[in-house]
């Protein structure tokens, strides 16, 4: 039977939630992976210090086993530099949300006055500190990425020295971003290399396809996997893998996010082997992070096996994608 | 208290279903309307003089006045004209879907063969049998209703004596197709007056504002509202008001519908006086109707007030567009 082994995945944007959910989802992940970029839009965000601290417990506590590390990650705001120091060591990266944009946003940055976010970018170059972005206005949600890109060129021109993630891409417009700045990277999730609109709303409305930003066109599709399928060095694997319970999902207002963490790698499998890119897989979901980040991970081995998986319908109170279908690989061990 | 009173208000496009959902919404629309265009997308369709007949008798039997015309149709498939010529009096219009483009739709047309159809149309034309599209291709979700207009121009050109009904249109490309050829026309539904595709999943994904086609993007709303506030004589009123049960739609694969029966003249009033144009809403509610398919509906006057009226949040298991919320006119009486 055919199988393909990674070492070391990464999932370089993870939602954990709190409580009940982060004890549900964070053993998923930490089965698998062996470290990911943890999301701070927690109610309230995680934006001090302590919270960094305490959060990163929470997260250790509801993980069964030693073998995996959360990067932690503070919520964007206007930091002084004092304060960036006394933290640096704690987090992996700043999350910039604009306002409202997405759960748990409504601290976020509502309008990019360059000058006012200045000393916070500046002392974030200085001390090596990624800026990883939701990337999208307000305007009309198909374009709201592509909207946002003028935005980026403002962030890469006036801040050479800071790693600026463009989080979660969806657009051809930002694809062909990544090459214009030295300083832009992009992470790329598994469900916006599978779905376009058509899967959300085309046939059926999908709640368990929708997620922000929304999946895009087919020729946007087309462009994330060209990128994803060759590993570009400057893109990374993030799930964005955004736990609901079921009943805020099946329901008018469901809330945006798509749940993979249990399938992303199984799924990446399926993906870069109908292209015949398995080999390119390994720099996808492991390498690049590490590069682009300057991280080492704990080792960890995961062998997936080419045979029928059935998706769970549920694991607790979360629907995962695709729950009840067919894929073609399975985690066949991790060591 | 401000009041706007409506003569014989017709619905040129309505899902009345059947069974129970048939006693649940048929009343609602008999009250506020003097008649409508009944779908015949029953499973399965309504496609034979019997059928016709038959499912007449059932809109009536579930109607408590008779103060309501229900105009039927037929389910278009290649049908001879002596079969047309036995059912014409039976009908006002011949229902046109593309195969699977929305709900039950399984039977409708897979392919637009010109040559295939003619004989079907020619004798439509000489009839003077309307014909009613669904005008939809199987492509990306967002350019589907576009794409059509091609398949528009050839019925047009190809049987310039055959009254062609753009249903439900969504898009400035329809919009600029309606004055390209004298034999077409337009519906359009008041949730396309009032939705973009941000209010189905711009915020939260709402399944009560999903439905074929899907809301577009702005410039095609300010499309519609400009023909429809100015009451184009090409163009009327048509609900399309599709009602599912509220468990198919706030769940995993949500069915295509947003049910408006009961809210369509006073949100209409809203809209209209909005823009200062109420006096055009009776073309666009009525008279328009009456000219195009040449039809002498029963007397009907219904009067609306400026006041605040609450969205029920529900009609038996149906739930309306902005259930629960309040909107600024209600219906005063009906005589």
């Amino acid at each position: 039977m055919k199988t393909h082994t990674l070492l070391m995945p990464l999932d370089m944007h993870l939602h954990l939630r709190d409580g009940v959910m982060l004890e549900t989802v964070a053993p998923l992940t930490a089965y698998s992976f062996s470290g990911a970029i943890i999301m701070p839009n927690l109610v309230p965000p995680v934006d001090t210090l302590e919270a960094v601290k305490s959060y990163k417990q929470r997260v250790m506590a509801a993980v069964p086993n030693d073998y995996f590390e959360p990067y932690m990650t503070l919520f964007y705001k206007n930091y002084d530099k004092a304060f960036l120091e006394s933290v640096v060591d704690e987090i992996t990266s700043i999350k910039l949300y604009p306002a409202g944009i997405t759960t748990n946003s409504e601290g976020g940055v509502s309008s990019f006055d360059i000058e006012e976010m200045r000393p916070t970018l500046e002392a974030m170059s200085e001390l090596n500190i990624p800026l990883s972005v939701h990337g999208e206005t307000d305007g009309f949600v198909m374009d709201r990425e592509a909207e946002f890109m003028s935005i980026y060129e403002l962030l890469a021109k006036n801040f050479p020295n800071l790693k600026i993630i463009m989080e979660h891409i969806t657009t051809k417009a930002a694809v062909d971003m990544l090459d214009k700045y030295d300083n832009l990277y992009a992470t790329i999730t598994v469900h916006h290399l599978l779905l376009t609109l058509d899967d959300v709303i085309g046939g059926m409305m999908m709640p368990h396809h929708f997620c922000k930003p929304i999946a895009k066109r087919p020729e946007d599709l087309d462009a994330l996997l060209s990128i994803a399928l060759e590993a570009h060095p400057k893109v990374m694997f993030g799930s964005d893998s955004a736990p609901h319970p079921q009943h805020k999902k099946e329901t008018s207002g469901c809330a945006a996010g798509v749940f993979t963490a249990p399938i992303a790698l199984q799924l990446l499998c399926e993906i870069f082997e109908q292209y015949d890119k398995l080999d390119n897989l390994q720099a996808f979901v492991s390498d690049n992070a590490q590069s682009i980040y300057g991280i080492c991970p704990e080792f960890k081995e995961v062998t997936l096996e080419k045979r029928t998986f059935v998706v769970p319908q549920n694991y607790g109170s979360v629907v995962p994608m695709y729950a009840g279908q067919a894929i073609a690989w399975a985690i066949e061990s991790v060591d």
